[in-house]
């Protein structure tokens, strides 16, 4: 996948007692101890209750970057995680004359070690604890949606605020669809520099044509290294900052792993929907996934004409390329899972036996029996304006000056009010985040591709029916619906050449200093995309108003409809991805992918060899195939695989992963890092909505591959001592 | 790759006696005996010298379609081949209300079936007699090489046309570069029927996006039956004429075949080139493939452009279409396999052994000393005019319309001579077939898309250098060397104005009406197109006679070549494939195809569900897709392969077959037809030049899916009645 980006929405997933199947779920480091009896049958010698201790080996050196996980391999704070984890960060510190996304960065010297990407985090969780009382209890049932929604916003607010007075950053996601809520504490520190990223031709190699796909060469991973202030504690950047020292680092394997050996994936999984009910996950693959498509389709078009003969613009919108083809490719895989795949058919299998257990038993059917009736009702409601919201959101999606204009105005409003009666997201602990990221955007803003994309935005708003108008885009662009689709262009590019030439967004520090400026300023300051934002803000208000009515109404059902199903299953269960701390456990296997054709669970520097085209996306450095030649001639090394007989590069295992895995350490039985995970087989990728025992594989990069880059390509020997490997 | 249009050039394979490797070899049929040994090895139970006799079974079943094999599958001359051996056959019989392409034909009765395209044949071998002596014996050493040539073409005519006196079709083909000649003797049948074809849902699932890949799923099988006259003579198609009744037919196994079974392939490969100098297979990577490949490309957006919205035209020129790609994708495997599968390098290894073995010994320097120095001086000297005549020849290629006018420009001259003198190819016993190409040229014939294609070609023709002008073409358009690309454009487009308003050419019975008229009577019609022939004509001619004189040393020096080779290496040799009847072995077998992946042996119908999209060359006829149902369902059929737990559908094997194979019977070690030979994997193309037994792997369609579909598909109950199958 590049298993980097979390998608779309959140539930659980259910392993039922009696049709356990190996590999399925991503268990709560605090449900491993339970899972022993398993492990130990598929050969785990260790100590399953260690998983459980979030400060002791391993699960003390695993860390969270954001979007992808890491761990510490060194007593100096040296991370390990995926080369497509810090794009960003080589991307933000490339210049015209020094592109370290193309040639990749080596820092020699502690010194040479540079800041990556602004925002950029290590977060280490020290503390998981269950709050679901001090959330969820004592809500008066008489209660409207509105006020349960309300009083569980205000609740997570405060106990957040509590949490953080310790000097920690902290969280209180919901499990189970809402029936669990655990506080989650984590160490968060903010001074993260590049270390060491192979040349692209490597850390890259195969792109987006073999993005998701197997047989797999690439060398997906690069190291960072996390800094504190002399006190220990987390800092923003100094020079005088000094590496973290954990309590925990993982050895890497020189040995590495072999056909059916037991791994562990542990990281953090962004989102998995395995308990949407059956017209959501319909939703999804009739009408979610298709326009989503589409909608990749038509941006990747546009942004290809322009930056077919600009390449620096390509490079500047390199990170949104990437992520729409891999959104695409991902939401094929999905959809081609769910409809031909079957899975949508399997949902509906087990939504119809949940409906029937339920009307089975009088008692059942007064517990649960309005629940699945009224989500389906919820369901509708919101299909009613999905389209109009929809292509609103895509407005701020495909231009991030409006993105930009919107977050701005927003705070302007928001910083208004006392703290704890912000929204979440614009509370004086996002403040920071906020300016980071609007620092962060400088890197890819080019107003022609953005004027491009938001056109195109703008005209599939213009094409809205009349039932589902944007109103205040209507009124400010002067769009009607009905109108002739050249009438509705030429209104909105002159709208856009006002749009445009007036705004001073784009401009960093001007763009920065909306930050501290109140809602009257920013209004008095006539910034024409402020304008377009101000004018758009009462209808997002309401959008997001009746999106809180749903909130507190799912609330109030889907915690029952959960809870339906778990006394149903019965058995241990692990709940859905949130972009919490997880352990998934499996084997290292291949896969009869299709009809006629079989997965290797390995790949070699052979394969490198093999699909080198000299250009493109298959494009080795030369010093790369130069020490693969000597490899061949005879030279020795001792990450060789004798029953490869060659140096492996790539393999599969059955774990359970997706999106936020990527950079997740693969460790072995003796918790040794054996490898990285970093993409899923695109037989895998809708598994997020129902888990194929069958085909699902994830993806791991070789820890001997590293070490043998390092060694023989990249000349990484400084690294090498560090992590004790010679 | 549709094994169907043969390539290029023409040489022979070499088998080692020491370092004999399994499977190597298109072996005369007279040679299987010899191999009796290995065969028996490999699990052969049966008599090898039985494929010695061409009149008894097997080899009195296998026939010529011309460009494909095929075999009699019944008493009554139904004749089994692939569905791309018919395409034009079907095309021909197509009308815009009933396509036979589309939709599939079946012939329920004799009644029912139709003349397949003009021209169509069915060949039987009857004798092969090596007559090396009457061909190349006694010639005066002192002759020059134009001599030696005319003297070799002169007894090849007039054994020709001595054979042919019984009635029979002869040629006499040089095996072994011209080392040894075969006199071989076939009964030509001349009304050919179309008997059954499946839809193509079903015969080209899988189209061009599968075509020479693995895993297939195609149907590619397609029924014909050979029809005589009363007499059990050859005849042209007649109602009053009767099926013919050969003296072996094939019985279709309904077992077919499991892993590592042994299997023959007998059948007519066109050709390889295992031995072309270094320097001739430097030129095809370095010169010949990518500009085959770019000239392809550019031929096919031409088309597509022309046909995007012209469905009658996109039927019109499906063959050529088909063709294009055909090539195209073998022409990039080849290029693949010699400079990136390192065929070329080895290549270059084993011709510095051969000249370093020459080199060894004095005799062998007196014997084969001059020949590696004279064929590259000759080779050098050919490439200097190489670009013009490559020019030329695509004018032809590109235009039908030129092309015919070319033949029948040509037959013209041809026709003042005594028929002994004539070209070959423009003889009397020609004269049929060369009306016949022109009757069915008919329906793929489209002015725009002719006159297209010909302003590309005369584009290239404008850009040629100075020294290799093609001098008429220069002062019929009006181009000369070095004009600006507008004004050539603007000269070539006011020609072809000219030239398609002005020309009958087009028009079948204006066409084929001047097959009878002189050269004077042509000139003197004006037609344009007679006209551009008639001007091309000297340079033409002047080309031919320099490839006469060039042919002539090669006649002198090819053979030696061969015989230090074969001196060198000892042992039975099988010759290159030269559209003979051939002989070849090997076992149903899988492949690593490529670092981490494995092709398994055999598909099966579940593909067919997982590829099928409802669309383009995915779309399985939902009939099929209805049937496939039933078979889940759990209705029985005999056709199950248990091991599978499925019908299967394709297969591969590691037997050694190129272009013109396509239609081959594939035989099991009983000698009844288990499957239809009808592709190799892309990693096989450039075994054409080097025989990789590693990679290389034949695509078989295995007969229990043909008569699966011919069950619960197509109903074909009558044929099965036939074949003896119920």
């Amino acid at each position: 996948m590049r298993l980097r980006t979390p998608f779309i929405l959140a539930c659980a997933l259910l392993l039922m007692g009696s049709t356990l199947r190996a590999d399925e779920g991503m268990w709560m480091p605090q449900q491993i101890p339970e899972l022993a009896g398993r492990l130990k049958a598929m050969g785990f010698k260790g100590n399953a209750k260690a998983f459980a201790d979030l400060t002791g080996h391993p699960m003390g050196a695993v860390v969270s970057l954001g979007g992808c996980s890491a761990s510490f391999v060194s007593p100096d704070g040296l991370i390990a995680t995926n080369h497509h984890c810090v794009t960003g960060g080589l991307q933000f510190n490339s210049t015209p004359q020094r592109n370290l996304l193309r040639d990749g960065f080596l820092a020699k010297t502690r010194e040479e070690e540079i800041p990556n990407a602004p925002g950029s985090r290590v977060m280490v969780t020290t503390s998981v604890t269950d709050v679901t009382d001090a959330i969820t209890g004592d809500i008066d049932p008489a209660s409207t949606d509105r006020q349960r929604y309300d009083i569980i916003e205000r609740r997570v607010k405060e106990r957040i605020a509590a949490c953080e007075k310790g000097g920690l950053r902290c969280s209180v996601p919901s499990f189970f669809e809402g029936l669990k809520f655990y506080e989650i504490a984590q160490l968060e520190i903010r001074d993260v520099r590049l270390v060491y990223a192979p040349a692209e031709g490597i850390g890259v190699f195969g792109g987006e044509t073999d993005n998701w796909r197997w047989p797999r060469h690439t060398g997906d991973w690069s190291f960072l290294r996390a800094y504190v202030g002399k006190d220990g504690k987390p800092a923003a950047f100094s020079k005088d900052n000094v590496p973290y020292r954990p309590k925990h680092w993982l050895r890497v394997s020189p040995e590495g792993v072999k056909p059916d050996d037991l791994v562990f994936v542990v990281g953090y999984p962004g989102r998995t929907q395995r308990h949407q009910t059956l017209l959501e996950v319909k939703e999804t693959a009739e009408w979610t996934l298709p326009r989503a498509i589409r909608q990749a389709e038509e941006q990747l078009s546009i942004i290809d004409r322009l930056t077919r003969d600009n390449a620096d613009l390509a490079l500047k919108l390199a990170g949104r390329i990437q992520g729409l083809n891999n959104g695409l490719t991902n939401r094929k895989g999905i959809l081609e899972g769910l409809v031909k795949g079957g899975s949508l058919a399997k949902k509906e299998v087990r939504e119809k036996e949940l409906a029937a257990w339920i009307a089975a038993e009088p008692s059942r059917r007064q517990k649960y029996g309005d629940v699945l009736p009224a989500l389906s009702s919820l369901q509708s409601e919101s299909e009613k304006t999905r389209e109009r919201n929809a292509v609103l959101a895509s407005l701020s999606t495909a231009s991030s000056y409006l993105d930009a204009a919107q977050t701005l105005y927003r705070l302007s409003i928001e910083r208004a009010k006392a703290d704890i009666d912000r929204e979440r997201g614009f509370q004086e602990r996002d403040w920071n985040r906020i300016r980071e990221g609007q620092e962060r955007l400088q890197r890819s803003l080019d107003a022609t591709a953005d004027r491009a994309l938001l056109s195109w935005a703008m005209g599939k708003a213009a094409m809205l029916p009349a039932d589902q108008r944007i109103e205040p885009l209507d009124r400010t662009v002067g769009l009607r619906p009905g109108m002739r689709g050249a009438d509705a262009e030429k209104a909105a590019e002159s709208y856009l050449d006002r749009l445009y030439a007036g705004t001073k967004i784009g401009d960093k520090d001007f763009r920065i200093g909306l930050m501290d400026k109140s809602r009257a300023e920013l209004e008095a300051g006539r910034d024409p995309f402020i304008a377009l934002a101000a004018a758009l803000e009462p209808l997002a208000e309401s959008i997001r108003e009746a999106g809180k009515d749903r909130a507190g109404a799912y609330a109030r059902l889907r915690p029952r409809y959960m809870q339906a199903m778990l006394e149903k299953a019965g058995g241990l269960v692990a709940p859905d991805a949130n972009s919490t701390l997880r352990v998934t456990y499996g084997q290292v296997k291949g896969v009869d992918a299709k009809d006629g054709l079989f997965y290797k669970p390995q790949t070699t520097l052979q394969g490198i060899v093999e699909k080198h085209t000299g250009e493109g996306e298959f494009n080795a450095p030369a010093y790369q195939l130069e020490a693969i030649k000597k490899f061949r001639a005879g030279k020795k090394t001792p990450y060789l695989d004798r029953a490869l007989s060659d140096v492996p590069v790539n393999f599969l295992s059955t774990v359970d992963t997706t999106g936020g895995n990527s950079g997740s350490p693969t460790l072995d039985a003796k918790g040794e890092l054996v490898g990285l995970l970093f993409d899923g087989t695109y037989e895998s990728v809708a598994s997020n909505y129902l888990f194929d025992s069958i085909k699902t594989r994830s993806i791991h990069v070789d820890s001997r591959y590293m070490l043998w880059n390092m060694t023989e390509v990249d000349g990484a020997d400084n690294l090498l001592r560090e992590m004790g490997i010679r």
